[in-house]
């Protein structure tokens, strides 16, 4: 059985991708990260769904971006805005998360010797963030195998992302062809601590768009 | 006065590599971390040395690389080895750690609104790790150009290494030349909490190797 780091928010995205890699065989490594987020539902949402998973172990790591700050999701001053149509890359954007919890899974994938990364990215029905994108993600596979030792001895390591193409009506079909509960998930960038969403957030909107287009009825518990 | 991150460990590459940023111009923002290494002295010395060249701000994150463990310089159950000729990759050799490293560098850069990265990677009198190659670094920087919002609006980061194709004489005479006071440079990987050397490690013998070609007196403390 080959062995998968997933890196899991506990959000809607990545619990599919979880689901996914489950489903293709992988052995399940989930990690989340305690990176200074305002809202940590997520957190409890992401070891349950570890749980429900099977993960063979799930890790937490505490790294703190909210000394750097700089965005609504990280940083107190700033107030997370409520949804509205733009071309702008929203203020909810996080300087290189995604590159440092990539840093990350591929830290711990070296040591588990272990070749998959999945990440549930996506780029449709998304905020435009630029750490989102295939070419991003292309990049980062790049620059990870000539990081690593592992790298260098040829064992290539792939960054898995079985969602980009994907819209979010489809995502949470799939997912639910999976057995995901997305009762337990959580979405919202502003969650209050029993998990219930604002409904009013660009990730609560895409939420929303998802179920309506899919035909689902939406299990999300809002405030 | 641009401003620049300059990744800080308190060894003499780094401190060298600071020196040279400052003396380029560059308002200095530099960034140390606690990643659960064997000794933290270097990290005493970096707070010094950060002091001593005006660095605008120094910065010491916390994360647990250790948790991961799988290198000598992290991990409990691994001796650190004595120097020995070898083509291969040491077991001091710690995963994904600069990709780590200027993965946060690379957050701080952007919020800092700066676009200058330095690193004092070497590739020669070095162990051989893959994350301090330049085609290492070229692939980091094009990745990073797609992962952040001032990539996207076209406002590049470099990653700058100076230090990329010197040998250690040449580091330590640069570095004196623009006041680097070495005794108080931390490079062992087991050095004691006076900060003195085990002068038995890789780290120390490329030391050693520095000083003794330049011709330099060596200001090491050993235990």
């Amino acid at each position: 059985m080959s062995r998968a780091v997933i890196l899991l928010s506990g959000g809607l995205d990545s619990t599919t991708t979880l689901a996914i890699a489950k489903s293709q065989g992988f052995e399940c490594y989930a990690l989340s990260f305690d990176y200074g987020q305002k809202q940590k539902s997520e957190l409890i949402s992401a070891t349950e769904i570890a749980k429900h998973f099977g993960a063979v172990e799930h890790r937490i790591m505490h790294i703190s971006l909210s000394d750097f700050g700089g965005s609504a999701l990280t940083d107190d001053d700033i107030e997370v805005p409520e949804f509205k149509e733009s071309d702008e890359i929203p203020i909810t954007y996080v300087p290189a998360r995604n590159t440092i919890f990539l840093s990350f899974a591929m830290a711990w994938a070296e040591v588990l010797d272990c070749q998959s990364i999945f990440i549930g990215v996506n780029a449709l029905d998304y905020s435009g963030y630029p750490d989102c994108r295939q070419a991003y993600i292309d990049a980062f596979e790049n620059m990870a195998n000539l990081a690593t030792k592992q790298g260098v001895e040829g064992q290539k390591l792939s960054i898995v992302t079985p969602l980009i193409d994907l819209n979010k009506a489809d995502i949470i079909k799939i997912g639910l062809s999976l057995g995901v509960d997305y009762s337990i998930t959580t979405t919202c960038y502003q969650a209050n601590e029993k998990g219930e969403a604002c409904g009013v957030c660009d990730a609560c909107e895409y939420r929303k768009i998802g179920f309506k287009s899919a035909g689902i009825s939406d299990p999300t518990r809002y405030q």
